[in-house]
């Protein structure tokens, strides 16, 4: 195991936060049929019936609580993001939306494997989740998601809670067909928030934080 | 003590830091003579005057790493930032550059001093140094700074680290005559990069995986 990078060398007392991230070339991807998540979103004909089914469902059970996962690989000696493609120009964290009562942490795993493992993985493939890194409020059912509650002091309609997962060295990725999961380094991230939107183009700041080592096994 | 607000109320596993924080109507501010070093930084007139000043630090000391702290007040039940200003249109947090060999906490308490205590303070007033929130990079004296390392490989030449402060219930600030400290609600921040810069502009971000509560004492 060779270190042959590590974020901000300081001194003394800086006890970063350390994120091993492993080669692209150390994970295996296949693919397994479409998911029916995209399939009904798909049939979503307006934005405006979106946000009436979105207010109708805010009436029945409250605010509504998407949980997506943060995942990294190294391609040319940068940390990449990995990044689920639909329809070629929407691009989404893997996750979603929680269930009622159900936790971040299970709600989480179980989007996993449904986005990212075979369908008869049942459960075998550990996600090792970790710290929730960022939040984002919608105060409205078609407003842009905001880091902050809002300010108005009116309920939230929707939350966006995005958790750092630790890849293993190695691992099968098991990706829908009608999805593309994509690398896309921290630097098009940062720059491209009209492509990704706020919240994945913020990633980069949201992992700064942390020291990333570059782990070739 | 009342808590009026909590941030992100969810269920079971989420155990969202918390960052207590209080009326700006707690704190009492007075003013102290000029500092120098605003008075040095207008005397450099020009953008490639200071980029060969930062040059000619760089070849003698190496990465340029600077400190700034990230305080918080509750005004109009929403969080604040307390920024700076200089000259009317320059916005900063309080910190600045470390000497050689010291510490990111001696350094950030040794600014905070300097720029929000009296002179004649001798280290009274106590500053509670927490987490690094989130760590910009430049990859040349003149560039934007980015939140990851240059992907060119190229060693970075400055580094800036932003620093959680804990301000207690009540405190005096007492801040040079060439500052005015502001507080600045998150809404604003997230909005106005070309204003107040990506850094600052980045702020609310980084803080929304905290829960922020707002406490009347």
């Amino acid at each position: 195991m060779e270190i042959i990078n590590k974020r901000c060398s300081n001194k003394g007392d800086d006890d970063h936060l350390v994120v091993d991230i492993y080669p692209l070339s150390n994970y295996y991807f296949t693919s397994k049929p479409a998911s029916s998540h995209v399939a009904a979103f798909k049939d979503d004909q307006t934005l405006a019936d979106h946000a009436l089914r979105l207010k109708s469902n805010y009436d029945a059970r409250g605010m509504r609580t998407c949980v997506e996962a943060v995942l990294l690989v190294e391609l040319f000696k940068h940390p990449h993001l990995l990044l689920l493609q639909v329809n070629n120009n929407i691009y989404k964290l893997p996750g979603g939306r929680l269930r009622p009562g159900e936790s971040d942490v299970d709600g989480l795993k179980r989007k996993l494997l449904s986005k990212l493992s075979a369908d008869d993985d049942n459960h075998r493939t550990k996600w090792e989740v970790g710290e929730c890194i960022g939040t984002w409020w919608k105060s409205d059912f078609e407003t842009l998601p905001y880091p902050y509650l809002p300010s108005s002091g009116k309920a939230p309609k929707e939350c966006t809670k995005l958790y750092l997962v630790k890849l293993p060295s190695s691992r099968d990725f098991v990706v829908p067909k009608n999805y593309k999961l994509l690398a896309v380094p921290m630097c098009q991230l940062h720059e491209s928030r009209k492509t990704y939107g706020s919240i994945i183009a913020g990633i980069p700041q949201l992992l700064s934080r942390f020291s990333i080592n570059i782990v070739h096994t």
